[in-house]
């Protein structure tokens, strides 16, 4: 089995910091998708290799728990596990300073496969992502 | 009793729609703030009005059920309802077509007061919010 | 000749708002490609139409002049008028508030026509433009 | 007299990337803002520098010439280079792509300096900015 997790470094940019000093909430699901695009780089199935694959994979679900606010410039890791995979990709996500360690913030997302030749949704993974991730199926 | 729900309606943009043609799924939440922003002015309780009652009202859970995508140009209602009051903030969210009805997006946020005197976090809602609501306390 | 000008209505919403309590210089496009969208609308020639019309038209130029800040819940009008047709699309924007009438925000954008077949530039705007437009070629 | 030109490294995010499958326009300026912030904060006067030295910088010009698009997942660098400085900060933007070194997108702002004390426009850039810049006055 291969490594399932991956972890950006983000500085927070100016623009993502509100009126209160704090980063607007829905500014976390842009730090979880690109731990999530390089969790999915890892596995060698990225947006294109997705699309290659004939499948779609659309988000279902999302949530994000507010631990601590995140503050202009701070620097956060933002690690992505990969926690489901039989019957559709399940992430998890934490966030923590890169200086003090404390958790930040949580959040998990939920993606499922579109076959793109009918537009039906999978209710397993297909073969094509499970061989990515090492699975006999 | 006031009435607790409020509704927005919003025509999709097109930096909101992303390669797949359908909204990112991180904007979702910018509509939901609008439905929310509506909500909270209908009670007299917007920004400004939290602000000057002493109180921030941080999000603390955030979630986003997709439904059906929503697609460039489309025109949606977004209701956002208040449902649990007394210790914080609890609003639904219901995106709907405005042509079909057809529901397209569920959601939830959870806000708790933070007294600015002290920055602690209020276990139950300040008497101030309760009045906004008509709520005898 | 058909009405050249389009004018949208925006409150401005908590997102947009940076920690010194204005709107960030970057979410004025979004107010403009709003703006856009309504006048190429007007002259039925919005996304689709152009897609349908066998021409992409980039944005190879914008500008934003900065004039007074906005703030947050300000209620703005955004004006986009058509300026130049004939050798792409050129439209200036105004913002100004919607109480007062005072201009905070000047802005302009050009676009120019690729003829989707071959991905090549055109020097010359299609005659499909100039007839949404009625102008004789 | 120090450095003046600061270069950030940036992965296309997914989330910035239109219908069209290239670079929103708008998004651009985010890109602009993070080289910017590495430029001041070279110089030791980045945002909370700014604050502590009593002067606020808005942005009351920004440009914008797109020469080629960018594309999901496209590495480019962004360089920012400090071409003015004594009546505000006038900063040129590069963005070249990291494999071939094309230049893709050009852009600049300018910033004037606003004393916080009595919130009025500095026609000539303060001493505290100069002095960070080792420039003699």
């Amino acid at each position: 089995m291969i490594d399932l997790t991956a972890e950006v470094t983000i500085k927070i940019p100016f623009q993502d910091v509100d009126i209160m000093g704090v980063v607007w909430h829905g500014n976390y699901l842009r730090y979880f998708e690109e731990a999530r695009a390089a969790l999915l780089d890892k596995i060698d199935y990225g947006y294109f290799k997705m699309k290659e694959s004939g499948y779609a994979w659309p988000i279902v679900d999302a949530r994000v728990k507010y631990i601590k606010p995140l503050t202009l410039h701070q620097v956060v890791h933002v690690r992505a596990r990969l926690v489901e995979y039989e019957c559709g990709i399940k992430i998890d996500y934490e966030v923590y300073d890169s200086g003090t360690g404390d958790k930040t913030t949580k959040g998990k997302t939920t993606q499922v496969a579109v076959d793109m030749r009918n537009h039906e949704m999978c209710f397993a993974s297909p073969r094509v992502f499970l061989e990515k991730l090492g699975v006999s199926t």
